[in-house]
């Protein structure tokens, strides 16, 4: 639901899709958009807040070696995380950029449990996802994160499995789900989708 | 669960199906397959009433173009017609006609989010299911509905949706989900079906 | 979350698996693998709770035969279980073996709702999973359970419907899922994985 300040909604849009979609690519292309046509957007990183929280406590981490912590630590970084975000969130759209869940040691742990949307209070929920083919070309290409290695059933999994957060997401917070698909030179209609349904939201 | 009025048991369920299913005919078999075995049914339309809802404060529209509305529109019609619903629920069975989810200009939106589920309490959550195939061949030969163009590959992400969504409406109220098939030719079956498993909660 | 008591940690490790996935099996190489690593660990059976509670009622019944009694008894005995259980846990590694949702003639029930959840407070949730072609050859070959006859569809959509459920679990309860494939020959690297996927956790 939008919270109104004064006559102006505040907007929490969470933004996710399993790594190798080319999420970080649509998200440029979503602030270019909106620079264009004049609507206030601000894009958060989730693992950009926790990365700093770690930095803080002495544990100068890569963001990939984020996921290779003991869960426990995790949670409590994952919680003071989403109050620093839910801080920040004022006037106008925000974007935050993070997880459906994560791949850790302990299996796919929820970036988006219950706690984590009571605190963020999202109007809307954003999944980019590509073909499995794209996903699996994206993942061995990018040499510059490290990534597990990966069969096309593992990526399957992955979009099933973030399908299924997604929806229990949804019922908790009873808000839609944007499925949108990237598909290859066609991000400027992606990042378009994903503002078109900010805006039919309401407000 | 039953709650108990006197000796007699006052049952939810509440009944779902992706457009295309053949929910309504399933629905009209069971009042009929109910009424020849002297059981007491009613059956509610969540949409009718968010519909009487939009026509109080005049906004006058056909069922298909409310999922059209702003979602923040939609959310307080759904709060609204969810109490409206509870407070219909009197002495026998109760079968509430509503959607998982309605896709929306926003995106997969839940009918049944924890809001709605805590106010209605259902006691079953009944998925009526039919075959992509017959799906597809249904919502063509619909003229009546302005349903959006769909193909198959939209068909089975609506099944399977509804699963994840039906599976984590179950785990919120902790009641079975019944998934009925609706075979061509087999609607009596079908409705048997779910008189049979109402009967099976007991009470 | 672990809690601690003193300088060692409780911890509550959820282990379901849909019929013929071989959890018994692997349950068993885990409880000897902690033997011989000196890992602290307690396997409690949820049915086996349940089953007493149905005894001390003057219900005697054969544990198949459970899940065919009406839903309104079996979520009474559900929740006095889980509390039962709840009071058990003490220091170290507790393992409840249940399923993650139940067929009965009402449709799927949840073994894991909000409200059981809540009271036994995971840390964990493992999820051990077999090819459908090898979970429909131990169903056929278990003659000791009374089982229902299954196809290889049923099969299929017991797997989807027990991760779709697990996914919603983790949301709830903000834990991973450990996914374990159970191969043929392997119980020894599954049991490995489960106390591994433990140990990640920290604490």
């Amino acid at each position: 639901m939008a919270c109104w300040e004064g006559d102006r909604a505040v907007r929490t849009v969470i933004i996710t899709g399993i790594p190798g979609v080319g999420k970080t690519t649509i998200l440029k292309e979503v602030e270019a958009l909106a620079r264009e046509q004049n609507i206030k957007l601000t894009i958060l990183n989730f693992g950009t807040v926790v990365g700093e929280l770690y930095k803080k406590s002495n544990m100068n981490l890569h963001r990939d070696e984020l996921r290779r912590q003991p869960i426990d630590v995790q949670k409590k970084m994952q919680l003071k995380a989403a109050r620093i975000l839910a801080k920040k969130v004022r006037n106008g759209i925000f974007l935050i950029d993070t997880h459906m869940f994560i791949r850790t040691k302990s299996g796919f742990w929820p970036g988006l449990p219950d706690s984590i949307l009571s605190i963020l209070k999202p109007s809307l929920l954003v999944l980019v996802e590509a073909s499995p083919e794209e996903i699996v070309k994206r993942r061995e290409g990018d040499s510059t994160r490290m990534r597990d290695e990966m069969t096309m059933y593992d990526v399957m999994s992955d979009l099933d499995w973030a399908r299924a957060s997604a929806s229990s997401c949804a019922n908790k917070s009873g808000v839609p789900v944007k499925i949108v698909l990237n598909e290859p030179g066609k991000q400027r209609e992606a990042a378009n989708e994903i503002l078109q349904s900010i805006n039919e939201l309401g407000g």
